[in-house]
């Protein structure tokens, strides 16, 4: 059996379980085991030799937050992270993932420009800017950004889902234009080369092309099984699990 | 430059530091890694074909609370854990992690005889009973539970500090005996096999001759240039990195 695509409702239901009195987990704990396996996934696709310099543009909400613990671990890897931070979120556990980051002296950028700059100095880009909760339009300054990262040559990781896509529908055109004939097309779209899908990949992703982890080794097998998720095996210590691409899983 | 052993106040000084308001860590981020540590140590060592089977003896401290966290991970990792927990912490977390636990389905025992008679079912213990802030004597039913696990002939992996060892002098007697000539011998003391230290290693494992790991990989690069913990590197995605046993460093 494939694995299950999940609606937004169904994602925030499976939060709610793990945090609920019966859960019994804590932000806390789910945010660091999250932020670890993006660590990790971008880890398995681009090596801190070839690229040190990573871009964590996070952000105002979980997402970010989920951003800001894989910086740090990032740190710890051998990794050179960069912060984007340009709305930090108001919860306690924000500040205080943002404060261990400044801790390791990891830099800390606010403004678009500076965030502009920075990507012509990074290899790689850790997209935890939107999450499952994302609910168009776009709105500023993150249409700006996202617009940058489209326009630089690098990789991209995704957290979750692509930012700016649709959790239904997957990718939106980030902005459209009128053709010669007076049609609108699509001028540009928000596609990483790689995503980490947490818990359970969402419906909006199911087509989804690069490579595709899956993390969140802590779905109590209970919970999976109510849901139907049919999640894939895990293997030894890893926090994160390669998923077949969609062209491939076409095959069968 | 050889890591630092240190004494139970550095040990103190590190956490307080870590969770202070400037070093911003929540005991439930701190746990979490540990716990994940010590489940990766045993791992390395003891896969889950051959040494399915964990006991997991838990104290009731914060080392009882790493044990919970690395039950919960050995879960995840395929191993088919049982706890013994006979005086759970009061603090919610402990609440918290035990639950997780339950959810989980891992047996939780309370009972020294159900004890006993699951270490005879069991190919590898945890063991998280006492942690750096031990002082002796052994408490019931502790006395009888190490004396237990020393009578039975599977693998010992510690949590920090192998139980009813000193954290500043090491190995201490389970119990002693007139011998022939009416002095005192030492009878029996326990040694594990593998011992993982969290964040340094501590003056009293020094001459400790089995498998050594290091976990906690988030210490702040400034806290442990001023402690001059001169820590090893951590390879990959590690959470645990081996250490050069006594012997092996006893040759530089």
């Amino acid at each position: 059996m494939s694995i299950r695509y999940i609606s937004q409702k169904i994602a925030q239901q499976i939060d709610e379980e793990l945090m609920s009195a019966s859960g019994a987990f804590s932000l806390d704990q789910l945010m660091e085991l999250a932020g670890l396996s993006c660590a990790q996934a971008l880890s398995k696709s681009y090596s801190s030799k070839s690229h040190r310099r990573v871009m964590v543009a996070c952000g105002p909400g979980n997402q970010g937050g989920d951003g800001l613990v894989a910086a740090r671990h990032l740190h710890h890897f051998n990794y050179k992270p960069t912060i984007y931070l340009p709305k930090p979120g108001s919860k306690d556990i924000y500040k205080r993932l943002l404060k261990q980051c400044e801790n390791l002296n990891i830099p800390v950028l606010k403004d678009v420009d500076q965030f502009k700059k920075g990507l012509s100095e990074s290899d790689v880009i850790l997209d935890a800017i939107f999450g499952f909760s994302f609910a168009p339009p776009l709105r500023k300054p993150f249409d700006e950004v996202l617009n940058a990262i489209t326009s630089v040559d690098i990789p991209i990781v995704s957290v979750d889902i692509p930012s700016g896509w649709s959790v239904t529908d997957g990718p939106q055109p980030l902005y459209t234009e009128k053709d010669e004939n007076g049609n609108y097309e699509t001028i540009k779209t928000f596609e990483p080369q790689v995503l980490i899908s947490l818990t359970a990949p969402k419906e909006g992703v199911r087509k989804f092309k690069g490579k595709h982890y899956l993390g969140g080794r802590f779905v109590p097998d209970e919970l999976a099984k109510k849901l139907e998720l049919n999640l894939p095996e895990y293997r030894g210590v890893d926090q994160v699990v390669e998923l077949p691409s969609d062209s491939q899983s076409a095959k069968h």
